[in-house]
């Protein structure tokens, strides 16, 4: 019996899945460069369903059954592209090869042309739940051609987690679409974890509640509109004890937060699409400054403190929680606006509705929101930001006293919270009639001739600054 | 008699920089790919000096004295490669070849190693000003070898700006590190024109100041610290009435800006570098926003309103003349904390107090504050931020209060500081004992067995949070 689907690349994430096709009744041929590999996972597991074990690309591939398809999942980068090398002179067309590592969108979008040149299919899918996820259900995101879906979908369907019977799996787009919906996705967790720390310090810092009270206000919060994966596990980790210590968990771990990897890329990503994703920006940075360990340590020593005697508002905690779902609500804005800037961008014909669905279950980001979201976006309803759609836009009207309070209390205190604020400057800016940018495009204009528009006349046009101050009509040559 | 050096490229910024060397005395000869350029040159400027009018990049280099200095000015990119592949086969080791426009760094430090490999001096040279700058003096900011700026530097130094007859041009380190302090200039001035922009909107929509007494208000800042050539065209700007409506200038003038080019690279580099440029991000991001009209008409018909009847502090002009310098501060702490990361990262030995001393004039963010910034950093002083040295730490920390209560009315009132309030949130941040990263990296352990440090331990941890919870020692494979 050929195997339906072969494996190459048995790290964790690669054995997981191969062993949840394997836990689906799939017949699972197994690749990886040093066979030990192999056979460990077939000593501990072997018994899960059909493996085929394999001791080379060429026998991967001579055990699969036509269209043949072949999930690579290496390290993202040049081992892609090797592993790809060696397997396209051993296929045919119409075969087609998965990537679900996490490669950068356009790496994707270049090997997919290239291997449809050659009649083959390349399936960049993003797959988000971690280690657990890919071995109980993760939440898939698949590009590549419509075509491929047809002979790859059902069986991701099967393997990826379900919502009331509903698989988080569907095809988003051609070519690289797949692992840009991914990598929005990991931009939007970076974000949500962010404002989760923001009022996990507030509450500590401002409001002196210990981690084992807060632990239980996560927990009630996680009955509400905040319900999701990322508040439960807060509650969790907030609630542990250090064996060691006796202290708080969160207390004896070094409050550095690497950044390298797809929420980066998601902010580049945002700058070439000139979408403004400000927010899941200050995320970033946030991370990038707390691993300035040295620098912050001199700070400490030399820098003015916090002002004392501010006094906090009323409901301070339920403040908090509004801030932080205000600020949630603005970082899936700027995540969703990327996808249509996007989509735009690359001729996709991104499904927001099916995006936010496939993110239910599964992902870290998963939560109750994006059931609402995916309901915003329904039935054709194609609102221009999230924060138009009617629910959103209550909930956050309901938000926005709370926020501004937080915001301003925080700011008073010294207590930093770049994305509570980042975002209230991003919804103030969105909904303002008139932005300081004219005075930019007078000073750009002055300075650099970079001409400028006018409110009351088509056309484009520069002020002779150095001269009479007259207005010319202008090509704009910049 | 030969040429000291030949210019490619003849459109303006080129045609001034050749019309500068030769008003300094040096011959000049030209060239352009369509001769009309050079004779429309010769005929309207010939008689600023002595120029050879060549036809070819042949006749270009045959007409030069040796070591053979070529300058190219043409557009960033594939223009730069074309025209050098056409160039190096007509020169000789030893040869100078001078990039002028805005490439990226890297490209520069991609050319530069496959010029040395011909013997052959490739040098990218930031050069800031604009129009008017490239003519009578600009900010001249050379990398390449040490070797050619002994060949090349004399001339340089006599055409840029002069601050007490001392030239604003330097060598600034190896291959492309002028053209990576040029792109940090630049997205150092994205910020200054935001946080401008940011104290006009509050001055006219909290205090309601006009924009022809706000250009009085700014005249009065230029002559104190915020002195610059920015705030001095910012009173010209605001002061100036167009003609057509008698409305201000500025309210006539779309309220939209680009964000193409060097400001969103240093973005992108600052993520690379790990370096928090976060108050420039939101520079960029402000512009971006701007940029979205659809959406921004569509959220003023939306979303809620701002507030009303938010009382403003006394002295509030005063207090936003605190908070843009506070605020001006930071973005010029996190540019040059990208030099310092840059230098690391590259082997440049980046001197910055002599950076500081090249923008004191000639460029666009030509300010009395970079007088200061180079005292902080000359006879060796390295602090390892700005806002560490004596001078600037006193500043912000008188300046802290006022800009508190800037943010915290500004965030009440619903007029957007994305800018002073990142600004702020970098600053608290710098200074904070302990950051939610803590936490972040909890939830990353517990999601994604991400790992973890501990404050009272060397080494890197996990806890078995699906199990008893133990701690055990990890190795980081992630």
């Amino acid at each position: 019996m050929p195997a339906q689907i072969g494996v190459t690349g048995l790290a964790v994430m690669g054995a997981n899945l191969a062993r949840n096709f394997a836990r689906n009744g799939y017949t699972v041929a197994l690749h990886n460069r040093s066979v030990a590999k192999t056979d460990a996972l077939l000593a501990a597991h072997g018994d899960e369903g059909n493996f085929i074990r394999t001791e080379s690309l060429a026998e991967l591939v001579e055990n699969l059954e036509v269209p043949r398809r072949v999930l690579i999942m290496v390290k993202a980068g040049a081992p892609v592209d090797a592993v790809i090398d060696q397997l396209v002179p051993l296929l045919e067309p119409g075969d087609i090869v998965i990537d679900a590592g996490n490669s950068h969108y356009e790496d994707t979008r270049r090997r997919e042309a290239a291997l449809a040149e050659k009649g083959l299919h390349f399936v960049g899918v993003g797959v988000s739940g971690g280690e657990e996820g890919a071995l109980l259900g993760p939440s898939i995101m698949p590009g590549g051609s419509r075509e491929s879906y047809d002979a790859l979908g059902p069986m991701l369907e099967k393997i990826a987690a379900k919502v009331d019977g509903e698989p988080c799996c569907a095809w988003v787009g051609t070519d690289g679409a797949g692992h840009f919906v991914k990598m929005v996705h990991n931009g939007i967790e970076y974000a949500d974890m962010q404002v989760i720390g923001e009022a996990y310090d507030l509450l500590r810092s401002a409001a002196g509640i210990e981690p084992a009270e807060q632990a239980a206000i996560f927990s009630e919060w996680n009955r509400g509109e905040l319900a999701s994966f990322l508040i439960e596990i807060t509650a969790e980790v907030l609630g542990h004890v250090d064996a060691r210590t006796g202290k708080p968990f969160v207390d004896v771990v070094v409050d550095s937060a690497g950044q390298k990897g797809t929420g980066r890329w998601t902010v580049v990503s945002g700058l070439d699409l000139g979408s403004p994703v400000s927010a899941i920006a200050e995320s970033v940075f946030a991370r990038a400054l707390s691993s300035q360990r040295d620098q912050r340590a001199e700070a400490q020593a030399v820098l003015e403190g916090a002002p004392t005697g501010v006094g906090l508002p009323e409901n301070f905690v339920e403040d908090v929680r509004q801030a932080l779902y205000a600020s949630k609500l603005v970082s899936y804005a700027q995540g969703l606006d990327m996808l249509t800037s996007a989509a735009g961008e690359y001729g996709w014909d991104l499904k927001l509705d099916e995006i936010a669905s496939l993110w239910r279950a599964g992902c870290i980001i998963r939560a109750e929101l994006l059931k609402d979201i995916a309901k915003a976006y329904a039935g054709g309803a194609r609102p221009a930001n999230l924060l138009f759609a009617p629910a959103f836009r209550d909930a956050i009207a309901a938000a926005l006293p709370a926020w501004r309070r937080v915001v301003a209390t925080a700011v008073q205190l010294g207590i930093p919270v770049p994305v509570f604020s980042s975002a209230l400057a991003y919804y103030d800016g969105l909904r303002r009639d008139r932005l300081p940018a004219a005075l930019t495009q007078g000073l750009r204009d002055l300075f650099g001739a970079h001409t400028y528009g006018r409110v009351d006349a088509e056309g484009t046009f520069h002020t002779l600054w150095g001269g009479d101050k007259s207005e010319v009509a202008a090509v704009d040559t910049h």
